[in-house]
């Protein structure tokens, strides 16, 4: 395993295990791992509360509620600022651009391939698995009732969709956004970590031969 | 490396050296490469001959002109019959099913990820790349004038994804279709061989130990 600095950012579909992925990787490599923990660090920073936070990232699981919130900003202000979810996003973009310099992690979801695009040591992963096993996985390891589980995998993926799209300009889940894309159903989680090592450590070693040779 | 049998398919797009992948991985596994070799044990099976699969491959090229064929058949014989672009594929479909129950090998190409769908030992991979990458590997190691290459490229993606839109009702290049999507300009050639059959032996071993389970 290469020492050299890697942030390596997870994107995943609701039921694929890509949070879990994310965790196991980052204890794997001794390196900070963010998620929920990304809020706190956005809070501390930003002056934002972690309520007030929260409050938006809720806010954005309804694309009516957030589309609408983001154009007329907060009611409090004229429209040449920022509405409050553009400022909240500002902040996060500039947490995770912090923390990417910091040194290596791992970082799910918050659109942090697309924050860190173009910054030559971030690997971008995205997660996926067929419909069934991301059932399954819900059902049985998140302990989501199976009634709710295709209605609850639909809307939180659609919301992480419109989140993405509404931030980044980009289409949430295409491939060209990754530098690897791994259906979880058919590797074990700690194969699927071990993969993403490798990559990630063959990625940087030759990104830093090319810099040496410029 | 496990002796089990897989058979790999590799999807690519123009540029992204998948073909260079699939032939490296299959002198690597010590497998049959198949990819226009595919051609002649068509022609061989099906009795056709390797001239008019080679024309119905051309035709298949230009969308207008494949759907009109593939829609009214020969002419010389009824609507009830299959065009000749449909025995066409219909002759591949079957060839391709043949060879992967013959042995592991890899097959480039030719919706084999499609028709081989629901088969255990089959691992489908696509490969890709950003459109600076495929540029300059068209250029370099294809040899394509840079002048023609942008075009050649988008051309031959939009005939790719045509021809499999057509036969198979699914999209081109969706990452569904596929176990794993490598973008090919950050690793080396190796590298990546590598990579695919770390992934196809921990596949091919957890899917063998599920099998033997139940």
């Amino acid at each position: 395993m290469t020492d050299k600095k890697k942030v390596i950012t997870i994107s995943r579909e609701f039921g694929s295990g890509g949070r879990l992925i994310g965790k196991r990787l980052a204890e794997k490599l001794g390196v900070p791992y963010y998620d929920k923990e990304l809020l706190d660090r956005i809070a501390e920073e930003s002056g934002f509360s972690r309520e007030m936070i929260e409050g938006a990232e809720k806010k954005a699981k309804n694309s009516f509620l957030y589309s609408l919130a983001s154009a007329i900003g907060t009611g409090e202000a004229g429209p040449e600022t920022l509405s409050l979810n553009e400022r909240f996003f500002l902040a996060q973009f500039e947490t995770i651009r912090k923390i990417a310099e910091e040194g290596s992690c791992v970082i799910v979801g918050r659109c942090a391939d697309y924050i860190l695009r173009g910054v030559p040591q971030a690997v971008n992963v995205f997660i996926y698995a067929e419909e069934e096993d991301k059932i399954k996985r819900a059902v049985e390891e998140y302990g989501i009732p199976e009634k709710d589980v295709r209605k609850g995998m639909r809307d939180t993926d659609k919301a992480r969709a419109n989140y993405y799209a509404y931030h980044t300009g980009r289409r949430w889940g295409g491939y060209l956004n990754f530098n690897l894309c791994i259906d979880s159903g058919y590797l074990e989680i700690d194969d699927i970590v071990d993969l993403i090592i490798n990559y990630s450590d063959k990625m940087i070693e030759r990104a830093t031969h090319i810099w040496e040779e410029d």
